[in-house]
């Protein structure tokens, strides 16, 4: 006999509370106001086979309150994930456990997303809302026809992200996302009143959603609210009013439930008031079949699907759209060899996109309303809007960090490779979007122009400085920043090769020479290499990135005029170059020379490169309004200014 | 006789076309665009001085649309400032001219702040309009009685700033504050369409705010949207209906007008539409005399306000409140030493502030709704509500950006010091408002917990790695990490005396012992000392800073005990160790020693003080989700791991 819905509902609650307590860390609140709609969603609604994890038609759930993981530890495994076991569960918040104190994409097939970062979660959801409506557009409902679902708490509604977010679903109309907010009115500090008096409501209707209420703990009400937000041609939110931590008699429904352990008194307490008798981690064998059976939903779905695909006309389109092979732009490189021309690196960029986008059919670009700037839109793209989702170019408007977090949500998603560019000195607005690329490992291409003080007249408020530095420092971010229109293109293919981690691009704003007259392999991935070479004895080694090579190269010529021998390195990538061999590394930055780095940026870093007795050329300071080359003048980045420090250097004087 | 005012609107038209053109490069249409609306407020209703810009009952303005910046140089020019004089006016966008591409607030009196980075302008005067309110209630109408007004564009309401600023704004009920929307419909990319379809006046109803209509183009209506706006009591949004570079025939209403000069012939044609028959950056004299009028309005109010303050009973109150003496902590520190504790320094730090909001009336603190987990409410504060503005503790809700702008605005205001918290991990969400603190010389004190792998379970979400690294190469921020409650005072007095840009505290949510033994005097002053001096000879300099300190003195410990003499040196504050003399930095940091950090972030950047030849301890990955000593473990930060390791140095093997 099927168990009831309120014993599947507390199945979740005890887990919760038993997994918190073992840890004696977490936040149970979550959980246990939001289970009996977790269990309304997973038990009925959401379409998935916890079979096959990764089916690609199935639904996208994320939790973007990612703080309630032991939510979604306990709805995967009851579903019959084969992660997470019961011990996983009972090891939450261990070093080694999979069932991490926020969810994390990379532990467990059944999590799509990784969330605690609060917004976000739900910003992504509007991403893999996009994807899969592109998709659609272009596969068919044969292929592609599900929903992504999200469940938010008031941190998520509250954080800017969410405007951005909102907007750009309600723009586009995705009513395959349906988003189940968490409407408790507790946050961390006490009541949501503390410091908000929004109609949350009534802002989500004037950004173009349907929303309807439900009571979060009443399971016909729940379906009802489901119903209608299936029916709606919009996205949806469902305000589901719910009591935090419910169950728990005396803190229920008030902050000291949301990120403490309940307590052994409390936890004895709940279990009573919940009708709960059964042990800590027990579920009781008709509990977890009526769980298991409703994992099991997905199953025929799945193998019909799957039939269907077998049989598709564009099955090897769909299963391979996004393989990028690593030697994609080679053609083109040799054309670029042909025909030096001196662009700044964002045209590069967008000559590369031209051959990039007729090559790969999963690109979708897009830019924060800086198109013409950030030279995104190739010829051969249009727009994807709400009348056309076949469309691979997002005008995404004046939101980077919407835009990073629907980039990641796209990337999560998989059969798209998506990439968005901005100015680099914005990357400040998207930051926490960049870094949950990175520790997602997912394939995003953030395309940053205007990367240095080379941007001129618009100023310190837009010139970069501490940027390029600051994001090397992201772990698993490669950040690229090529010195012309071959490195650029060599860039593109490791960034789109690149199929577990995200890669930026800082892209000049001014015009830059060809300087690579050779393009036999792909130089840029080794991250640096000798670009020129000494003809006199080596006594110097000039280290630049990007815009900063040309200056290099200037500097090499006069040194070697009087009998200095000195090298350019050309170092588009330091992430690359770090996963070198000793050797090489070696071989490119010598011990026996002066090293000397030229880069418009903090030069905080390049001790590592140059040694603490080498010399490092930028800018430590914020920039200054005017045309670049006085720019260059005034901040010693040129050739004038930097020979002369260098030849006092060899001679032993104090520079 | 008076010029009218379509010739004082044009006047502000032909100075932003000239600019431009002469500098070839800027934003025309914005300027072109609102013109009439701001010379109706700055002739009609901001209350100025144009001779003592610093009054401090000045209404306040800000551009949010920074891009507009000529308007903003137009204003102050017109209506008497000092500066920009016309030459100024004339190098716009030349280096050396305080006219920059974007409003700068160092660079001229009456430039209230820095703007261009969109959004964050409105979120500035969100603040500006707190601190009035504060004041006000503190010393009442006599002293304190000014408005905030916004022009802010597409862009500034669009970004997720706008959210969180707003949402503070109508939760506060700041009805001193009054947006001026520039509603024409464009963004770079073209028409607002093409990225959004919401529906702006009900979003900021939703919100709390007050929403009025006008033509932006019509003087009375105008008027009659502002006095609507005058008599609510919310905040209010005026959506003026504008033409984006209104009188240049061809290109108004579009994005062409919007970033680009208008070019030779169009200011032709511009000026014949607009009946402007005056030479390039020519004002013919009744229309400046007609300007200087309505900047002379001030004058007598001014003069009035000042008679008030000097018989006024708070006068020294109201102008000494925020000075703070550099050792205001002295007494405390005492204390501290008298009583060693072993706490967390985020609690060392509440420790601190009990004392410091007790001493000094301007703090301002807060948390983004973390406040029993950063420590920010001190038991002398109450809450900053609508109905109590005299509190100086505000719940900034779930909005870290919308809290750095916020503060922002109060340092910039004046008279109130702002202080706020939130986890280290988190400024990445803020980074935006973070520079803008240090652009801006900004007193703001950014009180970040939980900042390292240290916070155990919450796991790599939470777990900052490379933001202290990536947070110490802003220009002008000084960041602090205290490895005690010794230190931790040090540093509150430090960040509280620095009156010209902003401090961040990184501290630690788990508990660390005392370490200081002495404070004769303010040993963080000098951003790294030697805590500990080898007793036998020196081999070993062993710098750290935070919870690592105590690792490194017990790393000393065994590495004397083994006859190897090493100082401790604990580096609270990098940028201040820069500041010390080449003697003092070379006393620290000798060369002849082997250099060995330890910080629980990344150690890109430690090459600066170890030289390659030393060694960095750190973690350069992301973290992990467990009880903190486990991943102390897991990352090898123990005495177990880092000993060897340096033993292996001395003894020249490869580590």
């Amino acid at each position: 006999m099927a168990a009831s819905f309120t014993d599947c509902a507390n199945a979740i609650r005890a887990l919760a509370m038993d997994a918190v307590e073992a840890a004696n860390s977490g936040h149970p609140g979550m959980p246990m106001g939001m289970a009996d709609v977790a269990t309304v969603l997973f038990q009925r609604y959401l379409k998935f086979d916890p079979a096959a994890p990764k089916w690609a038609d199935r639904d996208r759930f994320v939790l973007s309150a990612g703080h309630g993981s032991m939510l979604l530890y306990s709805a995967l495994h009851l579903t019959g994930y084969a992660q997470p076991t019961l011990d996983d569960i009972k090891r939450f918040r261990q070093v080694g456990s999979p069932c991490a104190g926020h969810p994390e994409n990379f532990e467990m097939p059944g999590i799509e997303a990784t969330t605690g970062p609060l917004g976000q979660g739900l910003a992504m959801g509007v991403g893999m809302a996009m994807a899969e409506r592109h998709l659609n557009a272009v596969f068919g409902n044969d292929l592609v026809d599900h929903r992504t679902w999200v469940i938010a708490g008031d941190g998520c509604l509250m954080e800017g992200i969410n405007h951005e977010a909102i907007g750009l679903a309600g723009h586009l109309r995705l009513d395959r996302l349906i988003v189940l907010w968490d409407d408790n009115k507790i946050t961390i500090d006490g009541s949501v009143s503390l410091s908000s008096s929004e109609d949350i409501p009534a802002r989500y209707q004037a950004t173009g959603w349907h929303v309807v209420e439900c009571d979060g703990h009443d399971e016909l009400d729940i379906v009802a609210a489901i119903e209608e937000a299936l029916s709606d041609d919009r996205p949806s939110l469902i305000r589901c009013r719910t009591i935090i931590g419910k169950g728990a008699p005396n803190k229920q429904g008030t902050s000291k439930v949301h990120g403490s352990p309940l307590g052994k008194d409390e936890v004895k307490l709940a279990r009573e008031a919940l009708g709960w008798t059964h042990p800590a981690f027990e579920i009781p064998a008709d509990i977890r079949d009526t769980w298991l059976a409703a994992g099991k939903r997905g199953k025929q779905p799945h193998a019909d699907w799957a039939k269907r695909l077998e049989t598709h006309p564009d099955r090897i389109g769909f299963e391979s759209r996004d393989d990028v092979p690593v030697d994609l732009l080679r053609p083109f490189v040799e054309q670029l060899l042909a025909n030096p021309q001196k662009v700044a690196t964002r045209k590069a960029s967008e000559m590369a996109l031209e051959a990039v986008n007729a090559l790969v059919p999963a690109t979708i670009g897009g830019s924060a309303d800086l198109t013409g700037s950030n030279n995104t839109l190739t010829k051969n793209l249009h727009a994807l809007t709400a009348a056309t989702y076949d469309g691979r170019y997002v005008y995404y408007g004046i939101r980077e960090f919407g835009m990073a977090a629907a980039m990641n949500g796209m990337a999560l998603h998989g059969g798209v490779i998506p990439y968005g560019g901005t100015f680099l000195v914005f990357s400040d607005y998207m930051r926490g979007g960049i870094r949950l690329s990175a520790l997602q490992q997912a394939r995003v291409v953030y395309v940053m122009t205007h990367d240095s003080i080379g941007l001129g007249e618009d100023g310190p408020t837009h010139q970069p400085i501490e940027h390029l530095m600051s994001l090397r420092m992201i772990p698993n971010l490669h950040v690229y920043r090529p010195c012309d229109t071959v490195e650029t293109a060599e860039c593109w293919e490791l960034a789109l090769s690149n199929t577990d981690g995200p890669s930026l691009m800082a892209l000049s704003r001014q015009n830059l020479p060809q300087l690579r007259t050779e393009a036999a392999e792909n130089r840029t991935a080794r991250g640096a290499y000798a670009l020129r070479e000494a003809e006199a004895p080596r006594k110097v080694v000039l280290i630049a990135t990007g815009s900063e090579v040309e200056i290099a190269v200037a500097v090499r010529d006069e040194l070697e005029a009087q009998g200095i021998g000195a090298d350019v390195v050309s170092m588009p990538c330091w992430e690359r170059f770090e996963m070198q061999d000793a050797d090489y590394r070696r071989d490119i930055i010598p011990r026996d020379a002066l090293k000397v780095s030229i880069e418009a940026g903090s030069t905080f870093g390049w001790e590592r490169y140059t040694d603490i007795e080498g010399l490092r050329f930028g800018v430590d300071v914020f920039g200054a309004s005017g045309p670049y080359l006085g720019l260059y003048e005034q901040y010693g980045l040129t050739v004038g200014a930097i020979v002369p420090r260098i030849l006092a250097k060899l001679n032993g004087e104090q520079a």
